[in-house]
């Protein structure tokens, strides 16, 4: 279900990191080897930061590996911050509205997992969902319900907070309705500047998720190979699964934590998904 | 805003009526004379009964006039009863999930028209309905919405009471919103025996919407030509603007009207929504 | 690249033997276990032979798996003999234009492998089609152009026969370009009375090719398989791979040859390529 | 039969063309004034330079106006040099291999308009182009053959002449089959640096095409106008319909000309298409 990754650095050409690193993002759509399925062919997205005015998206219903606009767009998209996602359903349709990125302003989101018994929770977690943006919702997918209840919960101010209760909400529900080890997720979130990625699971098993190493011990383990000789200080590139089989190259991030890629250190942190019914906005739909 | 049509009687292969008859369907997506846009080219779907179980659908966002499945499809297909649509998308995505006819069960529903007012009344109109239904929800289309609006106010007991219910309910939040003329709407429903075909509008005004007249006149006043020619007693064609300029051919649906073409006579009925809170499941949605 | 599949026998709905058999020609798309590739999912095409004029045909580019009209179809649409075809392509566009089945009148044709070389070869090859038929390419495939040479070598009067020196053609236009190996192949041929299944490779190792049992065996070999059970005296179904691992289901094709599925006793041949530039049409092309 | 234009000048964001001016391409795909057809729905195109090695391409089939996709990339992707082109097929199939501009190396090509009798002279025109450039045949359309024909006659070392016997070519061809008024065109061309507008049609009746008057007139020609305030001097835009009603903003290309848009000044020159068989490659095909 998904696999998905993200850079934040130096700019470079989309295609480095999507088709030309070996076991990059567009491989993993038809080889992924630590995914719950090997095929990621239900639709692909990125979003990047560039030129215009806030982040773009190409949402595509073609395979990744087959889709010959991507691999233009690609070669001549330049970027030094964006996020981009290989999806595979789980049911629900396949179409452009469905494919992540999710944007709202400045903000972009993606999402590898799942929640259990979403059928069954729709209208509840919708109804959550601040009635002034209920109306922006575009898909059917249980990650987008994810997004808007962390926008509700005030994601624009408190990223990891909002996510957190947003999160923690969905636990509620699921608590309510009986839906057990609800929760399956990687998410990675960007507002431009900084890049959050978050691997949590309810019942601790959490999907794969990892962080390259810092730009100098890479290029000193690795004299031999020059693309990694090409990284700079703050280059940082997060991924479900990695991308090529470098020893010492990736940190995997903990189960039940956040990592936080910023400008000067970058930090890692405990997620603790919680809900308290009487302090959010959400509250009105479990009265 | 869209373009429909509708057949009962014997069966026809669909290409007669949305290819080979002039100014067909097809032709209305590309040269609509009588809609809102000359062009409808933002997604076509065909409903039908015939072989497998239940109606089938088949939904596309190529352009009618240009999509080569659907001329295989029409040239191969035959059905005694089906409903095809032309869509000019008012702002909502295009995509096949947005594409009518709408199915539940053995029923299908189109509509040409729009809501006034829907972005801001779209959360209301969808707690209203029914939440074993809610999950239901594929697309982000204002049809889409009326037709689980019907179903949860006993479409399939009491066809055109849900209807006018539905219809009203919606009149009801629109006025709470301040917002006027809400509904323009030509609407067809079937459940593979009876064909419903609905003209309404807040204002009055409602889109055009016709039937053939009966197969005998049409013989007569037509002895030249040889499709009419084959016309039996009980086919009907119900289409949102004349499909040739047959003097005679044609009979207006009139305002806040419904026509139901069934087994033996036809009927055609005032149209009237209305809405008792009290009375309906919806009314949690308005306390 | 790519798997097939045909029906020879009493109609039936599709999805029988697209959806509901176990490992059938959808779950192939995802999960082909005796293909090149384990994914096919650059297209999908259908050709039937039912309702209307000629075989009617279903392309599209959206993966199998995940095709809602496809779904949809084969859940409604009814037939004798029809041919399926997923594709895994080795480089040419996917487009609906590069998708199997080809059609020619009432000639379906449909081929799983590759010619070796063919970017090389594309333009002898196609200067040899008969210069009438040229304007009918439609796409860039090598299949295309094996089916067009054999249509120009006689298809239409001696099917067997043409594909031979078709085949046989590429070889003779292989060998004067140096290129080892070039053709490997398995075929589907029809039209809409009799179905021929090919075997073919120039090194002598081709793609696997499946005949099912007669129907007698079958039901006798396992009386607890309901959908055995219902099978006919002339039914037969031929597959890239087997559906399912019913011990004595199937029996493989052998090399070189081709299994012709006709009223009364089927036949087994020996396949035999030649290419004698002195008698065929495309002899011109070699001067 | 299509609409395109073309920019070359100061980097601006695609959607200044494509969406943000009155009229702009977008429109003209819905509503055409002046071409052969109002609606331009059979695919979208358009070629740029920028970051990168060579020229990018992004091709749908989606209709211009309804594209999401094309909406973002417009609102984020910066060029001094682009060609965009909306599509009305005049039978060929609607596919991304369909889609202009067509790219070799450096160079991109548009076309508006038509062959006559195409079908019937395909293989003639196809066999003429230079064996090594064959296999590159992408899609279906006589504008990619145009341009691969010239290509064969020398495009990259003299644009205008390579152009004119290509035509020149398709002439004498249309001669031999008693084709008459072969040629109708507006041809847009580019190596990255320069641009090349060409208006030509056998009969002397092209479609219409025009250039922007020069910056500095613009800006005293419409003080008011904060859009045409920006042009600088080099600023050029060349369309098959003016954009917006500006008097004096636009300068129609004379009928059998060529308009050179260049660093420093821009050159109109006449376009005389002629064809000596002796003298080219082509000429093996005449034989």
């Amino acid at each position: 279900m998904c696999r998905w990754m993200a850079w934040s650095g130096q700019p470079v050409l989309l295609e480095e990191l999507l088709f030309k690193t070996q076991h990059g993002l567009v491989d993993q759509s038809l080889h992924s080897r630590m995914g719950a399925e090997t095929t990621n062919g239900d639709g692909f997205g990125v979003g990047w930061y560039g030129a215009g005015e806030g982040p773009a998206l190409y949402h595509s219903i073609a395979p990744a590996w087959g889709d010959a606009n991507l691999r233009e767009l690609a070669a001549h998209v330049e970027s030094p911050l964006f996020l981009s996602h290989v999806r595979a359903t789980s049911g629900t349709a396949i179409q452009q509205t469905n494919c992540h990125p999710f944007r709202h302003g400045r903000w972009l989101f993606v999402h590898n997992g799942v929640l259990a018994g979403f059928h069954e929770m729709r209208r509840d977690l919708m109804l959550a969902v601040e009635p002034s943006l209920f109306a922006d919702f575009v898909g059917s997918t249980d990650s987008e319900v994810i997004f808007r209840l962390a926008l509700t919960f005030g994601l624009e101010e408190d990223p990891v907070g909002a996510i957190e209760r947003a999160i923690g909400f969905v636990e509620a529900t699921a608590q309510r309705h009986g839906i057990e080890n609800v929760v399956q997720a990687s998410m990675g979130l960007s507002d431009g500047v900084r890049l959050w990625a978050f691997r949590y699971s309810t019942a601790g098993q959490s999907r794969t998720l990892f962080a390259s190493a810092d730009a100098d011990s890479l290029r000193r383990l690795h004299p031999e190979n020059p693309r990694l000789q090409r990284l700079r200080g703050e280059d940082r590139l997060v991924v479900s699964e990695p991308f090529a089989d470098l020893p010492g190259a990736w940190n995997e991030i903990p189960e039940a934590s956040v990592l936080i890629v910023q400008p000067g250190e970058d930090e890692m942190r405990p997620f603790r998904p919680h809900f308290e019914a009487a302090k959010t906005n959400g509250a009105q739909a479990l009265a």
